[in-house]
């Protein structure tokens, strides 16, 4: 089993590649960074150029070190893609077998999500928890899910897609082609939406007082008027809090976690958003009287953990 | 690892005991049956009187036979109950203790839902699929997990309460404290409700005729109306169906399952429910430009199901 590895986490603007000593992923033995490419196949040449420049660094210009990528799209397990939202030309692309070829040698490749909630298990916020899901408050809303201490890929490597769990029947329209997912109100974009429907509705005055119109209300002026105090702003976040813990509520049902871990960038509210949906979270778990609801805690890795997860797939950990 | 082995599922109102040569399950050598009594205690009592009566009848009245049973609760990985709704005093109840005390020799015990899923994936419409989600149609909606060919239990064993997962915002009010609950809609009592709901707005005159009055409309009264191709009754098995789609792509989204098998008395309705539920779900699955949505089929071992997965734990096959 090889203990020093490289992973690669190919996210929507930047690459990351990591050397990564498995046995102490958290310290980076070299890091290189790249912007990333918009067409998936200069996205595979892009990360043999990286491979290759880390590999120069640490004097290893042979190569002996496997490899891990992650993908912001859904891996099937063959390693060929079945969809990525912001890669062109991704639909059927085999980027197993385009990074080997471009690498000279097996490379592990897998969803990028998958790879994070991996590093949060065995090195973040997640450790000792053989039942763990990962969600991730961005843009959209991703997620991964530890089942009895390994990945739940599912049957076609497309597990953890829980962006889109309805919680509004009827509800905002997606671009998925459905309504009412949950990505569409607790996430970063549902955030603004949410905020822009209380601001019509003259619920949000300190914020567009702060940005000058209703239209132009983000969710980031929400939370820089929470931090201030403002009482309309922290409503808001409250019920972000509230939609969070619905979805929440929903995979604890489903699969009966040790522990939640909430990433992404929404999470960088920190209290002013944890609190409510801990709040409410522990109101809507079923069976309350039965056990305790698993804890909710913040992941530890931040932007680092999908290239510590890629690194610890090449290792086979995955 | 033994081959025959005692499977017991103690149901609502029966409990089934039955013996099962695990290389041919689908054979029982011996079967029996009893009331099941209110309290947990007495179900203990009446489960090694039924292992006793099967034993006496085979000749192995030393009781060589490993036994497994499923119980209509949510069962703690230690064998301790955590909670259910028809036993009386189950809660902190020491089943797996109890059952090894009663028969003399250590049972496996687990929830019986999981018993049938590993029952339908091991010998019945699961077949070959190592992820397998099983829902039961029946006064409430359970379920059950089979991911990477394992039942997913989760943390505390609480894992497959799909039934509590939610549907409609500020919807019906489900006893679990929650409201929009997708047992409140897609279960029995959901169709009855909905039925209900239909007839007040004048949507079901064909039921109503037949019954006298909008309050004794029953879900069984619309499937039979159904059958003889009343629009208005089919209009309301097509709802019926939309919701249980509903909670399918839900399900599919974050399991990504090879294959959905739908049990429970509902599913008696064949294809006047399958076909809405299919046409529904087609519609709904995320990715369907990407990949196939997995087939829907009914469970194959009927009442049989938790009994037969029951006694393939006891064979170590859980």
């Amino acid at each position: 089993v090889p203990t020093t590895t490289i992973g690669v986490d190919v996210g929507g603007t930047k690459i990351l590649v990591r050397v990564v000593d498995t046995t102490r992923p958290d310290q980076p033995l070299a890091e290189h960074r790249m912007e990333t490419p918009a067409r998936i196949a200069d996205v595979v040449g892009a990360i043999a150029a990286g491979v290759s420049e880390v590999e120069r660094r640490l004097g290893d210009p042979d190569g002996s070190m496997a490899v891990g990528v992650g993908l912001p799209a859904l891996v099937r397990p063959d390693g060929v893609l079945a969809f990525a939202t912001h890669l062109a030309d991704a639909a059927g692309f085999d980027a197993g077998a385009a990074l080997a070829s471009a690498i000279g040698r097996p490379v592990a490749v897998d969803n990028d999500a998958n790879c994070a909630a991996l590093a949060e298990s065995v090195v973040g916020a997640g450790v000792g928890a053989s039942d763990m899901v990962l969600v991730t408050l961005g843009t959209g809303i991703g997620g991964a899910i530890i089942a009895g201490g390994h990945l739940l890929r599912g049957a076609h490597g497309f597990a953890g897609e829980i962006g889109h769990v309805e919680v509004v029947h009827d509800g905002r329209p997606c671009p998925c082609g459905r309504a009412g997912c949950w990505e569409r109100y607790a996430s970063g974009n549902g955030l603004g939406i949410t905020a822009r429907e209380a601001a019509s509705a003259g619920l949000l005055p300190s914020v567009v007082a702060r940005v000058g119109s209703v239209a132009s209300v983000r969710g980031e002026d929400v939370v820089a008027l929470a931090a201030e105090g403002a009482p309309d702003a922290l409503a808001v976040l409250d019920e972000l809090g509230r939609w969070v813990a619905v979805g929440l509520a929903d995979l604890v049902n489903v699969l009966d976690p040790a522990i939640v871990v909430l990433g992404g960038g929404v999470v960088d509210a920190g209290d002013l958003l944890l609190e409510p949906v801990r709040a409410h979270f522990a109101r809507m778990a079923i069976g309350a009287g039965h056990r305790a609801p698993p804890p909710i805690h913040v992941a530890h890795l931040g932007s680092s953990a999908g290239a510590i997860g890629a690194a610890l797939m090449a290792a086979g950990r995955g």
